[in-house]
Formats: structure tokens, sequence, C-alpha cells
């Protein structure tokens, strides 16, 4: 019996947003399988930012989606067909590296079947127990080195990785500020998520509420965003700081060079330690880190938010809310039914 | 008997260069020493580049020198006056932090008498055994973190800490490329100090030059200078490359914000380690470093240059030497005589 599959294929590089005719919706039957290949149908369909640097030919730390090929991306599938030993039917699956797909073949070995654990609802996977929970995890313990007592200022906060950095800083004892894009975001942070203060970098000025909630200065910067705002809290950092760079996203829609930060020489006055990462880095430590953040997350330590988007056909359309600040917590697509 | 100082004191804040007139050259008795304290009279002084930070009053990494104070400085001196135990009239000291003067003060615990090494001439303690060797070891060897075999690009080469850095990193076995600012610098860097490449930044085309004496990238980016250089240097290096931040003379003297630089995204995509330091940090460690040093500079693996400006009336003047890429190896003025 022949499957259909739905899948985004780059059309075209986009210049500046995303936006319609960069991707293509196609239809295209899938193969038979292979010895030790599953079919799987994506569920959730994970958006990050680093989508939109997959779809440009800059210099990046992957080689780019190529223009005719599926566009890359992973989530939470289920196994429809199996020809591997270890997987059947029904089993649900961390589907790795793959496509913005409806169906994917995959290895056995490529992809992770997820515990069932109660009270863990499924999206948990998609956050603190997903790729963006293994990114706050490893960039804030491995490289920014929190102490109890520290400072720590997170730049898009009320993301799917910045929300987890903060409330892990509250868990190692410091001093959690965050900077998001809108009160909303802000009373969340602070409401839900514990941090001690956010900043609404749409309406105020983020130099002054720098200093007014880090009265210790910074110990450690979480970067995600660059730019601006990155400026603004460099010549905040106290002495032997750390600053985990996770993510430049003020930048990733650039169609002109982009400089860097005016205050490049803080890092030399302030001795500080700077360190750019991919969460694959750490992927040999990832139980280390899903063990940390299961136990807080059954501690009830840990608050998050999905943000769903439904159907894969809205997939690219969507992508915008992470550039336009939009987002509260993980945005994923729902493709199908978990079931 | 009353002994007559001499000393520069800073008069204004240089704009851009430093000019005539920013600093005053004036004549004051030595007052008399209390229990605890010598007199030392310089021999060296040393001219860094991190004088020209210190005039200023950006936000740097010690308090400035204010309007009307010595300015700040060290060097070699020889004890004239003692009321230490520890210290009598003759012996060669290290003067610690001090002032760029004929004569200091200094409480006898704060400078630190140097060995009397045979073959080894008092020039050596301000180039390998001084502040600019120890600067070019730990920046290289804690934060740099050198691999036999590796690429490791240095900036300000022919100056006193990067013609080092170069040096030991051939010792570690790895390829050690040079950036410098004459012919002259770039021949001696390659058939003195031992480079396998150099690269005349004022003729060449350094991105052409990088690329063809950097074939398999670069893995350790020893950063004196920022600016072009350091933009051209950030998309070749390999992925998880270090890069110890030294300083970044090229903004010294600016007038106008200096924007940071356009390819930072490339400490993301590479995974890199930035590493501000000032070498201070490591002064637990200087036994190490004078160790290791020493070790080098008396089996003859370590050249160095002294460049000797004559009478301390020409310290201001002879700044520039640093900023225009006059000076071959350690730029120091001789105060008097070593005697």
């Amino acid at each position: 019996m022949s499957v259909t599959n739905k899948i985004w294929k780059l059309r075209k590089r986009p210049v500046g947003d995303v936006s319609e005719g960069d991707l293509e919706f196609v239809e295209e039957p899938v193969r038979a399988l292979e010895d030790g290949e599953v079919r799987i149908r994506t569920v959730f369909l994970s958006l990050d930012p680093t989508n939109r640097i997959w779809m440009s030919d800059r210099d990046q730390y992957m080689p780019p989606v190529e223009i005719g090929d599926p566009m890359r991306g992973g989530g939470i599938a289920i196994v429809e067909e199996s020809r591997f030993d270890g997987l059947a039917p029904g089993d649900v699956v961390n589907s790795g590296l793959g496509q913005w797909s409806l169906y994917m073949i995959k290895r056995g070995e490529e992809v992770n079947k997820l515990p069932d654990i109660p009270g863990v609802p499924l999206t948990a996977f998609m956050g603190p127990l997903g790729m963006t929970g293994m990114t706050a995890y490893f960039g804030l313990m491995d490289i920014g080195k929190p102490k109890k007592g520290e400072t720590v200022v997170v730049s898009a906060a009320a993301g799917a990785v910045g929300s987890m950095v903060g409330q892990i800083a509250k868990i190692q004892g410091c001093r959690a500020v965050g900077i998001a894009g809108s009160d909303e975001k802000c009373r969340w942070l602070t409401e839900t998520a514990g941090f001690d203060a956010a900043i609404n970098y749409k309406k105020e000025d983020v130099a002054a509420g720098l200093d007014r909630h880090c009265p210790d200065g910074i110990d450690v910067n979480f970067e995600n965003v660059g730019g601006e705002i990155m400026d603004t809290i460099l010549p905040r950092l106290n002495d032997f700081a750390r600053m985990p760079l996770c993510g430049l996203i003020s930048s990733y829609n650039a169609t002109e060079p982009v400089p860097g930060p005016y205050n490049f020489a803080m890092f030399l006055m302030r001795h500080v330690t700077l360190k750019g990462y991919i969460v694959t880095d750490y992927m040999e430590r990832f139980p280390e880190g899903m063990q940390a953040m299961g136990q807080w997350l059954s501690e009830g330590k840990l608050r998050f938010e999905t943000d769903v988007v439904e159907g894969l056909e809205n997939a690219p359309a969507s992508l915008e809310r992470l550039f336009t600040g939009k987002n509260l917590g993980k945005l994923v697509v729902k493709v199908s039914e978990p079931e």
C-alpha cells in the first residue's frame, strides 16, 4: 500500500525574513522500507532560530540545506512501520535530525524511543527534556559555571532555551534576570518561572533595567540574541564573567554585514570567557543533562510553555514568531496526532 | 642629602595619538625613606600598549591614571638606598607597577630581586623573563592550549609578546604564522625566530596570506590587535578554536566608537572559545612560567630583540613606536646605567 508524504522543500534562499515562495510544499510517495529501517510519522515538528541559518548559505556550523532539498528539522514522531528489531509500531521517538515532513524513513538506531514518565507530557520532550533543554543545561552549567549568589542575565528569556536557563540559574542559587519582548512574557518570567526580574526591551531602557536589576553586576551572560542588547550587557559584566554564546538571532535575517559589539574590548578589560557552542557538542553527556532536568521537572522546579501551531502547512509562516518575539516557550508545529 | 627625581605626569587625557603636552616632565625632591622601604633608580622603563589605555578614562581593567598623577609603568631598577632587610644597594630588581620616573620609593616586599643568570642579559627580564614573556606563555599555554600539529596565528607578531607566542608555539610542535608590519620584521620572524611564515599586513592581502600559510585552518588565534585583521582571521578558525585575547591595540587611539568584528558569528558557528586576560591573572603561576621560559632561553630556543630608546625624557614620544609598528621586540626606555 503506497503512502503519500508531505514535505517542505527549500526552493530559494530567503532574503531577510522568510517569505512565501522560499519553500514549497510537495507531495511524494514514501518508498518501501529496507531491513533495519523504520517509517515514522511526525507528531511535533520543532521550529528553532537555527532553521533560518540552515536556509542561508552563510558560513555556518553545518552544511546549509541545498536548494531543492527537504527543509531540515526534527521533533517527536511515532513509529508506523518497522523493520528494525528495537522498535515497533506505536513507539514514540525523538526523530533526531530529519526534515519538515509528515513521514520520514530512518535507520532504527538514528531515533530514540522516549520513556513514558507519568505526569510528564509529550511536549516536555520538545522543551526541558529536549534539545532546547539540553542547550540550556550544558550552556549554563558547563560554560556559564554559575556560582551561588551570582547574577545570571539571559536574553530571549521567554524562549525555549532562555526560560530554562533562568530557572536552572535559580536552582543554582543565582539571581536570574531575563530580557524579553512583551509585558506578558515578563510577567510569565517573574510570576510563573521565578525569575528575579525581567526587562521588556521593547518598552524599557535595557541599560537602566540592567543597572536596576543587577546591582552587583553580571557574572554570566547567556547570549541568545547579539546586537544592541548584547552590547548593552558587555560593560556591565563583572571581572571573570562567563558568556555562553548560544545564538545571535538578531542577525539571522540580516541582509547587510552586521558589526560586532562596539563594546568588544570588554572581553579583554573584564577578563571575560566567551564560548560558542552547539548543543550536539554535549551529545555524549545528554544522559547527565536528562537526569538533572528530569529530576528538577519531577520536583516541580521547571515550568515550561509550548506554543503549538496546528498543521505542517503552516510551518514556514510560523517561523517568524521566533524573530518577531511572538512565541512564549517552545515553538512547535503539530503535524499529526500522538497516537 | 636631597635627591631630585624626574617624573612624567599626566597633564591631560590624549585624544587619539599621544601628543606633546599630554604629559609633563617635572622635577621633585625624593622624600626620606621609612622603615621597610627602598629607594630604587629605574634602569629600563617598559613601554607597552596598555600604557595608552591607562592614559584614557575609558572603561578598563584598572583605574586610569588620574590627571596630575605620575604616569604608571614599571621595569628594571637598581636599589640605591634600603631600609628593608632583604635588599641592599646595588641589588637589581623588577620594580613592579610603579611610575615613569628616575626614582621610586617602594615597600621592600613590592619589588623582586632578579636572579643573576650567566649568559642572560638584563633585558631578558623585560622580555622572555618579564611581563611580556609571562603574557605570551600563559595566554598561549593556558588559553590557547596548543596541540602538536595545530596552526597558531599571532598578530603583532614581532612585538614583545607576539614574538614569544610564535616561538613557544613552535616548541609545542605547532605551525606558527605571524602577522607584522614590515618586511624586516617578517624576515626576522621567519629567519631568526623560526616562524613558519609571516605576513606583512601593510603590503600583502592578509586573507590570501592566511589561506596560503594556513592550509589546515587556524586552531589558535593569539589576538593582540583587533580590528580588520581579527575580522579576517575569524572565518578561518577551525571548529573548537581557541582565542586568547591579549590586546586590541588597533583601537586604543580611537576617538570614535569602534565596531566589533563583523564576523562575530564565527564564535558561535565554529564553537570558538575566546578569553580575555591580563597577565596578572596568572601571578601565582609566574614561577612555572619563569621556569619554562628560562629553560627554553638557556637552550637557545627563544630569540628576542630589545628596542632601546635612550633617556626618560623621550618616553612619551617613543610610545607611538608601538602604534605605528616601528618597534621590533620589546620597547624599553633606558633611564640610567645598570650599575
